[in-house]
């Protein structure tokens, strides 16, 4: 590997990671087409079944007109099924939750707005909003940084390991922890509480949430003639669990960056040899003799976000 | 702002993403609650004429049984209208759309696995995925960043700019390119193509993907009876403009989170004062008099990710 020429490692890089896409889009295929086309055909059966018996009392396209209404209200969030007493769809836990898989960028998708101001609002907000929280994300990462950094020179004093080793333990452990508390214990708690899902749903679901996924298919409460009081306790407490983890995560994902293995491949992956040492020092020259008051960050384009 | 205590910044800045949330809470709930409860109530009024009408013929409770059979494997992709010369919901071309979705967590959540060995495999798939993608990401940054500075310079001298206005001319420039490149043109060609959404539903589409937030309530020719070929064409299309353009948002994010006014901000916010210069003078000191081997990176924390 280490004989790669420079600018072939990134295209192979890229070459694999097309590779494992399509890998995945295979097994999947293999996974889900059987079960996707059973549950369609019965499906069409139980439409034919129903049709044949009961067709000669209905006209013919009303019962898939009323099928496509509910099923397009479904996109947007709208049950057509239950009784009025329901929580409604737009209430303020549901609507906090909403504008939080914006800002996080999760986009469970399991409620969306209908009206065009709803849409266009939606665009102004993640406008404006995604790059605060990436801001939020940055200043997090600023005041976090020099906290994580004293497990591993704890680690490599008291047990005697080289700083790379320590590093690398304390980033394992902090990942199992992670995903110890903000997964698997997470996921037994919905798995208690919600007869409907088993362990594999809960742990899927909160994998889904907490890498930013968010595909919506599974989500706590939904389907269950709840409480109203209770189903938005449990929307409030999906919104705390989402804003914590992700938190979680993004700690984690930094302390993993920071390791000097990490760096050192990605150094390896990312030196293309586009601009050579000479090219870079020579521009620069150019540029230093034209603004002396050209500040360091742009002397030193190599070095990236500092704090 | 200034005279903002360190310790106080941070807090202060997660209080406003904080109120942010609840605004936009707020903001959507009055522009989304009306339309959703006008759409539940017109839905309801369908359900309930259908059943005055010919529910003479139905046995009760079958309409229900066969709504929630439709809606609950809508949730995972699988129609039950339509004829059978469609696409099948697993082909190829929509098994790569969904991996690719799972890989850039944007997660349009309009397919969804149905069996447990395909919910186990997508956990695993994006546990390996993901930071194998976040590693490519980074080593695409350690290679382009050489590239994004040199506009600046150039600016900044034929324009006789200071570096930090020439800069953020550039960064301005290019976001305005992206978007118009990446969003808007995109959304022209959908508009045109499909009868069914106006510019401002393909331009909240578009953006939704690139975000990465990916709602999935309105995906291009989903629902129209597009021949099986044109279909497919369509989604690899979009495949591809869903990883070009997150390429061009990251670079786009890069560009702007290097400008020295952005920086400044998130140092100024970061800066929490949690851990003092002498406090960290004073720990690396006596892990330097301990491991004389100590690389550059753990005595430096302040420096974080580098090329």
């Amino acid at each position: 590997m280490g004989t790669l020429k420079p600018w072939a490692r990134f295209p192979l890089l890229v070459a694999a990671h097309l590779l494992a896409l399509g890998i995945g889009a295979a097994v999947l295929q293999a996974l889900e087409g059987p079960p996707a086309l059973q549950l369609q055909a019965k499906l069409r059966a139980e439409l034919a079944a129903f049709q044949a018996e009961y067709g000669a009392c209905l006209p013919p396209g009303a019962l898939e007109e009323l099928l496509g209404t509910a099923l397009e209200a479904q996109v947007h969030g709208v049950s057509s099924l239950g009784n009025g007493s329901e929580a409604r769809t737009w209430d303020l836990p549901s609507a906090l939750l909403f504008t939080a898989s914006i800002l996080t960028t999760t986009g469970y998708g399991n409620m969306a707005p209908l009206s065009a101001g709803g849409k266009a609002f939606c665009v102004v907000y993640a406008t404006l909003g995604l790059p605060a929280s990436l801001a939020l994300l940055a200043a997090l990462r600023c005041c976090l940084l020099p906290l994580l950094s004293h497990p591993g020179a704890w680690v490599a004093i008291h047990w005697q390991l080289a700083p790379e080793t320590a590093a690398l333990l304390c980033a394992a452990g902090l990942g199992l922890l992670v995903a110890g508390t903000f997964v698997l214990l997470p996921a037994l708690v919905l798995w208690g509480l919600q007869g409907e899902c088993d362990l594999l749903e809960a742990i899927y679901f909160c994998f889904s949430s907490l890498s930013t996924i968010g595909l919506g298919d599974l989500l706590p409460g939904g389907s269950r003639g709840l409480h109203p009081v209770l189903y938005h306790l449990g929307q409030l407490a999906l919104l705390g669990y989402l804003l914590l983890g992700l938190l979680a995560m993004l700690l984690t994902v930094e302390t993993f960056s920071e390791l000097p293995q990490v760096r050192a491949m990605v150094k390896f992956f990312g030196s293309s040899g586009l601009l050579t040492a000479e090219d870079q020092g020579g521009i620069l020259g150019q540029d230093e003799l034209a603004l002396s008051t050209l500040p360091p960050s742009a002397a030193a384009p190599e070095q990236a976000t500092t704090c």
